[in-house]
Order: structure tokens, then sequence, then C-alpha cells
């Protein structure tokens, strides 16, 4: 990356340009300051280049590849499968370049240590994955009240996340764990600042409006390496929207945040002259819900990455919720607690 | 009333028996401890028979004075309509029953002040009127608040008072100020303990919900003999429920009763497949939104007569509150404020 | 009781007048329509005696099994001991008499069927269990809209049960399962309608504030016969208040009850000069919590009784909450799940 | 401003550093995108340099004329007192330079003419007037709801604007109407898209916090050309904090925004032992409450400014909110209702 300093924009390209990836390079584009968006790659070219021509001054790869490689880039931000992560997130090392991963961080434990073991091979972290929950403004101040000692030691954790529906008609009951449950897992480790011990999925009679042999709604538990445990719905189709709760209960108090009282409450006549109601919508998915949040955190990365510095979530932590979800979808299986090893292997600072 | 004692059973006899009096008659017949419904009177015969025989061992009076005057009555409860309260109030004060009767106290200020001068020759009082929000829990919480002085003195109280509809084709903007806004009178002369001196009816544009040529909404602006002034929105034809809410705000912090949140609240999922909705219904009515008072304030009432005791607005206040609205009613017309000039008779104890 | 009918009062004997029995004995005599207090009954004959004076018109009783057996009280209203509640409860089956029993019903499952099998041989329903909770208007509101279908087949339930403290100086993990779990094994059988089949309790590492060895909090998991699955928090030393939750998550919506933030909300100026705060207290315990659901259970079980009819939970009731608390009881010790086996004996009608 | 265009960043220079314009400053330097802050002038030169040094880059003029007439500097951003905008103002519209101006647009209503007709002569809009809410997203969402006609034409609107306490010792009455009621002047004209007719202040005897001689709080009407009406009360010593709320009413239904509990809701032990409280803090100031606010604010002035386009509060709204307040502190002065007459000059587009 050379020479980036606070003077100069930071030179963002951006891999993957389906919905998530295009929404941020709009916003690299015309939100963050301190950046400028100058290459996209993305395997449908036709879209890579539409967007392009939307935005200006941008240019387009085919491969991937040739873009973290490209003089143009100083820093990656990589919205492409999963499945491909393992290959780019290396590549991204081996440029010396930092990179911005969405989540997953890989497809699987081996593969995120090889990204790891790749990271420290070279000495300064590079990484950060993208669970975008520890910018939302809520999240954060819950995460400060936490640590602020003022409700004591944390005791439980109760974690609600619900979709609208799930369209994908492929869709199995292991990407509940995987998909969903992983940015809970996330909130568990950040929020407590320890590692999940043991992960328990508890699938209730599933609701009629999920696929057939898919277990949804699921009470998953998480005992904590301190003990405390934590308490998680997570129910992809629940047909009222997209709800992010979490109430953290201490010694001495608790606090609740993602209450959709929050927004504007309004009453509304009922048109066929029955009783009115007080309240309001619920937002229909996590890119209303979180775009704040995901402004904060491609900010956030900017600055740091300008002062060469790090912030947010590293490899270590991609690593460790790909575990524990691993161990998530085996206990899905039985139904049974399932321990989580994680390789003894420290992280960078 | 003789010699009711806390042993026996206070013996009722409620005059008028149309919607509000026939909760009252069932209320008293089933839901109040130490007292006995005897007695019912109304001019259509039918309905109080039919009243009668649902509720067992009630004696139907055709002429509400031979109600009053019967030796199976010991207190009376008034829910005739306004126009014949003079009368029947006088009646009870002549036989010394104690008499809980339902707002107005009457009609004008010349009648009432007559009531009130028949109470005094009497020498002990005998009159509650009906203004049940005072037994209302928030409304005696939020009361109660202000009288302990946490807040500071009282500055400012802001009164919403919305209905869904006004289903009467022969409405009148006169009738909200004297039906609806009587309530926010007394509600500003108990909570800041204080009278009214001076009153203002604002009409904005009114809604095209209400009848051609009435005003509603009406903001009026109350100002109290310390200098503390209430704002109010009455707003009878709001299309969505019945919402009653008061901000009381003093020196130190304020406090806000009446907000429908405080019920069930639901997430549902729109049967179109659009956002979901948080929230809840409002109340439609009165009888739904102070069925509780009115349960505390007759209770109340019998508790205070069984032990030759008073409790709850007295006739000084149904009178003072007439005052106000009469005030409010030349005020609507005008525009502008108007003084309220009280009686120099002082009230019973 | 024999000729009992709505004309007359339903003379009611309270057995133990410690906290809870005495709040009864008060209730009866000044606030439950159609009932009148006739004697009390309580080891302890001076507080029995000072409490007779205090209301007035009551006959003590040394003996539990006098009163239950005296001619001047057609219903009873056991307030005692849970350990002495077989003996009283055989004893007004004996005599015909219909009872109020606060829970728990008996202090093990076999008592417990003893009292059925009794009731049973006698034919007709006598006993009324006190989990007061199916009669708080919010619960009820709950379990209305359950039952209306409208947030679909109900598949999960979170419930949340907070004590500010446990001034108990031998108090023992147990009690936690016995006492206050409790309440939500009933309310997860009233509200789903079925019987839990499994129990699991997870203990955290516990809170500070208990004393050394007690559990608290609790995490329980029941499974309910149809496949939902309930979440509880059981947490008797929170040190905030008391604080009573329950979300129910159905097919198409959700709904939940027991928000402190439906009362009286402030705002407070700090008297230091730092930030003001909005809210507002929590209540400090059940008393005054479920004063009005103890009101309400009170007189619709006089109600109730004047008619020859019944209300509430029964005896199999009593009988499946302690063969619940029984089995977590059990999983308290080992943290696995503990079926839940029931006697095959039908209930009453 | 030449060839700016959106692929090239927006030069500003920002005039007065003190709170606000630091604010500015440091907002510009780090969090807007598509903007460089060149230069900044203040009287104060040390802490105009001490910003400089803090910002980095950034030139420091002792003339903020200077400073306009740079060639360094595309568009200005005015936080100098209020005092000296009609000349600053001026020299921009001269140098055909975007301006974006803190409130108010000048100090009275004739120099606001001038600069309007400046504006005029040049033949483009340059200036827009910093009133931040209407940047605010509850502010937006109310005002999409209110434009989405779904509640019907708004008859009312409610606003409230608390601030925990004044420390200047040389505050007025007067400072009330001009620099806090000012931004409910802009939100009522904004909101409900027409303008203020007449506005009437009401002084309740005022709170023992203020100033002696200073009317706090203060009750203000507005009535609007359509007839609506806007109540609003500004409070600006209450103690508890900044507290900004609007309910607009309209014929089908009602919106509220400003809760303070939409943030972190949580619960709290009393540490000397008594009833624990639920709720939050209050925010200290408008820096805080509307810090998102300033955020949009900028960066939509910017985006607007770079496409050669305009955005937000133009000089006629600076103008109109102007003559108002002016009529508010007539009205202040006598408690009576005076009309609101602006200049026939039509606005730029």
């Amino acid at each position: 990356m050379g020479g980036t300093s606070l003077e100069g924009s930071l030179r963002v390209g951006v891999v993957g340009v389906g919905l998530m990836g295009a929404d941020h390079a709009r916003r690299l584009a015309t939100r963050i300051a301190g950046a400028t968006l100058t290459a996209i790659a993305d395997p449908d070219g036709d879209r890579a280049r539409a967007l392009a021509d939307e935005l200006g001054g941008v240019t387009v790869h085919d491969d991937p590849l040739a873009l973290i490689a490209s003089g143009e880039v100083d820093a990656v931000l990589l919205a492409s499968p999963g499945s491909v992560h393992e290959e780019q997130l290396l590549a991204c090392i081996e440029q010396g370049k930092k990179v911005l991963c969405e989540k997953p961080l890989t497809m699987d434990s081996e593969s995120s240590l090889r990204v790891i073991e790749a990271e420290r091979a070279g000495g300064r972290p590079l990484v950060q994955v993208g669970f975008m929950r520890r910018f939302d403004p809520e999240y954060m101040r819950l995460h400060e009240l936490i640590e602020s000692g003022r409700m004591g030691r944390t005791l439980l954790l109760h974690q609600t996340h619900r979709n609208k529906s799930v369209p994908n008609p492929d869709f199995r009951s292991e990407m509940i764990v995987r998909d969903s449950l992983v940015h809970e897992v996330d909130c568990a480790r950040w929020l407590l600042a320890e590692e999940i011990v043991s992960i328990q999925v508890i699938g209730p009679a599933p609701t009629s409006h999920a696929l057939a042999g898919v277990v949804d709604p699921q009470v998953t538990i998480f005992r904590m390496a301190s003990g405390a445990v934590v308490t998680n719905e997570v129910f992809v189709n629940s047909r009222t929207g997209y709800e992010v709760r979490c109430e953290a209960v201490g010694e001495d108090g608790s606090a609740i945040i993602g209450r959709p009282w929050g927004e504007v409450y309004t009453t509304v006549a009922d048109p066929a002259g029955g009783d009115g109601a007080w309240g309001g919508p619920i937002v229909p998915d996590y890119r209303v819900r979180f775009e704040r949040a995901y402004d904060i955190e491609v900010q956030a990365w900017v600055d740091a990455t300008r002062r060469g510095e790090r912030t947010g979530p590293t490899s270590w932590d991609g690593y460790a919720s790909t575990v524990v979800c691993t161990a998530g979808m085996e206990s899905l299986a039985t139904g049974q607690p399932v321990d989580v090893v994680l390789a003894p292997i420290p992280a960078l600072p």
C-alpha cells in the first residue's frame, strides 16, 4: 500500500458487485470521506460495467486477482461469495493490502486458519471481517455500557434475530446457523469479550411458513468461558420483518437495544372503521436496519487504513465464528450441546 | 341515610339506566364491595325492567323522585340527563342522602350555585361529581408525583383528548367544550390545585370528517391563578380512537401518562406481504379506557359513604367546571381569552 | 356450603394470615363484592386477633380445621404454608367446601395426587389454585391474543422473571425452581394449552449477590407436547426490582407483555448537574405488580362459587406444576433435560 | 466556483471556528465525502492555528473576506456570529460562491432582504441556511409521512423544545424566541409547507431556575396560512436535558418523533437499596442529538454543490424565520397575537 497518508485519498477496489458489493461501491463513491473507488471486479461483466458507468472513473476488472494486484488499488473490499474468499484473501495478504472481507471469512475452519497463518507470516494485521453490528450505534452503546461496569459483570445475553422470509428454494436449516446465527456468535464474543465454549441448538416444531424439513425458528444456547449463558432465537421466516434485539443482564442492571419503537410512532385510523392502531412499520431487511452501521464500518476501516492502523473484527474473529457455527451445525443434527475447540494460535495484536 | 355503618351494606339506587347508568347498576350489583343495588329508575320503563330482571332483587321506580325518597335507598347514583340533575340533586339533599352525580353537575352556573347553596344549608357535604379521571390509576400516580414535589412547581400542563368520532347528527362545536373539554378543566384544577382564571379557544381549520360548521379539533389555553399555563387539544373526530394523555412540566422534571404503548405490544405480518407492523390497537372509547377508574370511583364513594365521610370532586368542582366551560363557549365564538369569574362562596370542607 | 345463592353474601374463612393471607383477608373484607370475611385462623394467635380487631366482625380460630368445619364459613381461602396444605385441602373436600389454595397445591406430586383423588371421589370440583397471573389483565390479554389465532400457532415463549433480592439466609437453588419458576410453568401450560414434556435447567455462573452455592440466575428450557419451546430466565437477586415479562412468538406475529414503560414516564434532573434521565421506577415486588390480579382472582372465585360454578386453575394444574418443578430440581442438579411424566388420571371437568 | 465537478473534491473554507465552526471543520476534514477543508478564518488567531495544526493542510486567514475571496476555496461554511453574516454573505454572493450559513441568516429582516436581493441579482441560488433539523432522520421521516398523505391533511403540530440550562449571565427572554423558537418556526414552515400568518407568545409564571426577568418556559401559538395551528413549548432551563419532540396531527392519524426511549433502555439497581429504575439518560445538548443531522446536512450541501445543484433551506427560509421571530419578540412583550407580514419578493427556485 506504500505511502498512503492522511493527505491522500485511499484508493479502494471492490470485488463482487452483487447486492451487497454494489451497495459498498456506491458507499465508497459517495459517502465515505478519504476514499476513492478506483476499481471493481465481478464475474458478471455487464453488471460491473453498468455500475462503473453509474459511478464514473472506475476501472472494471474481469479477474478479481488482477484488481487485487492492481497499482490503482491501495485496499480491497471483498463482497464476493464465501467460497472464493480464501484465494482472494491470500492474494491480498501477498500484496500486503488491507482487506475488508464480508462474512464469512471462509467456508470452514481449516481454510480460515490458513488465512490467519498467512497474515501472521506477513507480520502485520491486514484483514477486517465485515461483522457490521460492531459499528451499529445501538450495539456500540450497549458494548460501552457493558464495558463501563455500570451493570456489573454480565451474566446473561438474550439475542433475537428475525427475518421476514427466505425466498431461496434450496434453503436448508444449516444456513440459519451459518448465515444468521453467525452474527449472534460474533456479538456474544464481542460484547462479553470472551470465547464460546459450547453450543446447543434446540429446534422447536417449525413454522409452517418454512420449507419442509427446515428447522425454523431455532433456539440456541451458548455457554461462555466465564460461565455466562447466551440464549438466541433465530427465526428467518417470521413474516413480520427484520427484528434484531439484544438484552444484556448484569449483576446490577440490564440493557436492551433494537426495539422498533425508537422510530417514528404513529396512530392510524382503520379505513374499515374498526379500532385504530398505534405503532409503526417494521424494517424489511438488514440493509435498512444496518445501513448506518455499514457506513460507519467502512469509514472506520478507511480511516484506520489511512493511518496505518487497524480496527474492527480480525481474521481470528472470522475463524472463531466459523468454528462455533460448525459446532452449531453438528448440534442442530443431534440436539446435544457440542464443545467448541479453537486452535491454540494467538491472534495478531 | 340513617344508621348505615361498615357492618351493613350500603343500599344504592341508580337514576337513569342508559348506557352509563346501566354500567353503573351492573357495577354496583357485581363488582363493588359493601354496596347493594336496591332500586333503579328510568323514564323508559321497559329498559329499566329488563335491567332489573337481569340483575335480580331490584325495585323499579317510574319516578326518580320516588326512588330518591324511598326507604330502600341509602344513597343515590345519578346517571340521568344533565337537564334534570338540579331537581334530582335538590331532592337528594332534602332527603339528606349522599349522591354520586355524573357530570355535568347542572346545565349552567346559576343552577349549580343553587345546588351548592342547598347543600351548604344542610350543613354537610352530600354531593360527589363523577369526574372519574381522578380515580384512574395513571392520573392518580401523576397527581401523587406532582404533590410529592419531586418535579418542582408545575409550570405547564399539556393535555390531549381524542375521540374516534361523534355519531350525533346534531353535534355542535359547543359540545366539545361542555362534554369533552370539561374533563380537561377538572384535571387541570385538580392536578394543579388551583383555579383557572382565563380560557381561550383557538380553532384551527377543522377536519373534513367533522360536520359542516363544527370547529374540531380545538386548541384551548387555560391560565391558572398561579400563572401556570395549560394547553389542550380536544379532537372528537380523530378517527383513530380514544386517546387521553397528560404531560406535566415542572421546574425539575416532567411526567407523561396515557401512552397507548403501555398495553400489549405486538408485531404482525402484513397479509398482503408488505412490511409488518409493531404496535397495537387504540381503545375505542372511554368506557374501555376508564373502566377501572369507574370501579375505583364508585368503590371509593361507597366506602366513604359507609364511613360517613366524603371523597372525590365536590359540588364546588362541578360548579367551577361549569363556569369555565361557559367562558370557553364564549371564547369559542370570539377567539379571544375570556376571564373566568367564580362566585365568592366558600365550598363545604 | 348448601344454599349459597347470588342473593346472599359468600361467607369466607381465611387460613393463615401472614403477609399474603392478611392481604387476602383485607381484600375480602373491603374490596370483593358478594363476600363476607367471617373467620380467620392462624397458629400465631396474636397476629390473628390483631387482624380481627382491625377488620371487625370476624371470628378467630386457633385450629384451621375448626375454621374449615365451621358453620359460619361457606368457602375457604388457604394462605397457610405449603407443608400443611394437604391436610387442610382434604378437610375442605370432606366438608364439601370450595377452597382457593395459594400455590403450591402441596409439597410433592404424591400428596397432590391424593388431593385430586379425594376431590374426584366427591364428584365435583372444589379446589382452585392461586396462580394469580391467569387473572392479570396483561396476561389475560396475551392469552386472548394467542387464543384468537391472529398470531398463528405459537412456536416459542420467552419468559423473564426477576426479583429484587431474596432476604432468606437459608435460601437454596431449588427454591428458585419451586417458588419462582412454578409461575412460569403454569403460564406456559395455560398460554399454550398443553403439557410440558421435558425441562432443562441451565445454570450460568451465578451473580455475586446470591448466597454462596445458589445458582441464580437460571435459564430453563421447556419442551411442550406440540414441540413448542419455552425459554425462561429466573433471576431472584437481580437487585433492580420485580420484572415479569412474557413474549409469545407465533407463525404470523408476536406479542410482549410486562414492560415497565407502560406506567408513568418521567424526566428528572440530576441534582448533581449531570445528565438528566427519562424512565421511571421498577415495582419492588409481586404484591404491587399483581395487586389487581389478586383482586380479580378472588372476585372471580367468589362469583363462580356463588353461582355453583368453577373458574381458574384446578387441582390438576397444581399437580402438573409440582411434577414439572420436581423434574426441574432434578435437572438443576445434573444440567440434563429431564422428562416430565404425569399420572394418567383425567382431571375433573 | 468554476470547474468543480464530481471528479474533483470540493474545497471548502470555514469562517468562524468556535464550538460550532470547529465541529464543522472537523466534519469536513474527516467525515464528508467529496470535500476537502482548505482554509479557516477566525478573529481568534490562536484558536484557528491550533485547529489548523490538528487537522493538517489547512490555510489560516485572519480576514474572513480574504478566505471568501481565496482561490483555494470553492465554497464557504459560515459559522461566525450572526451580526457579521450580512457582510460575509454578500461577499460570498459577489464571488459567486455557494455558502452554507449557520442560522440566523442575518440579525433582522431588512438585512435578510438585502441578502436575498443580492442573490437574486446574481441569478442563481447560492445560500443554504443551517436549519439542520431538516436533515435529521426522524424529522425527515415525519416530513415524508406528512407528504405521503397517509395521515390526511395536517391540522395541528405540537412542538417541544427543552434545553438543560442557559449559562449566559446576560440571557434575555428575546433570545428564547430568536435562538430557540427559530428552529420550531422553520420546522413548522417546512413540515406544513406554508407560511406562518400570526404568532402569539404566552408566558407562564417562569421557572425559578431562570434568571430574574426571563420568561421561561414560553408557550407559543402559530397560525398557518391554511388555518392549521401549531403549539410550541420552549423551555431553556428545563434542567433535565435536551428534549426535542414533534407531533403532527392529521385528519386520519398522527405521528410523534423525538422520544428519548428510542435509545438503549436499561434497568439499574438503586445503590442505596431503594426501588430500581428503568429508562436511560437524556442527551445533554443539540450537538449530541443532532450530530447525525449535521453530518447529513453538510454532505448534502457538498453533494449538491459539486453537482451544481441546490438543496435545503434557502435564504428565503432564513428571511421568513427572521420575520416570524421579530413578530414573536413583539408578542412576547404584549402577550397579544402579532401578524406576520412577508415581503412580496418571490424566492429563487
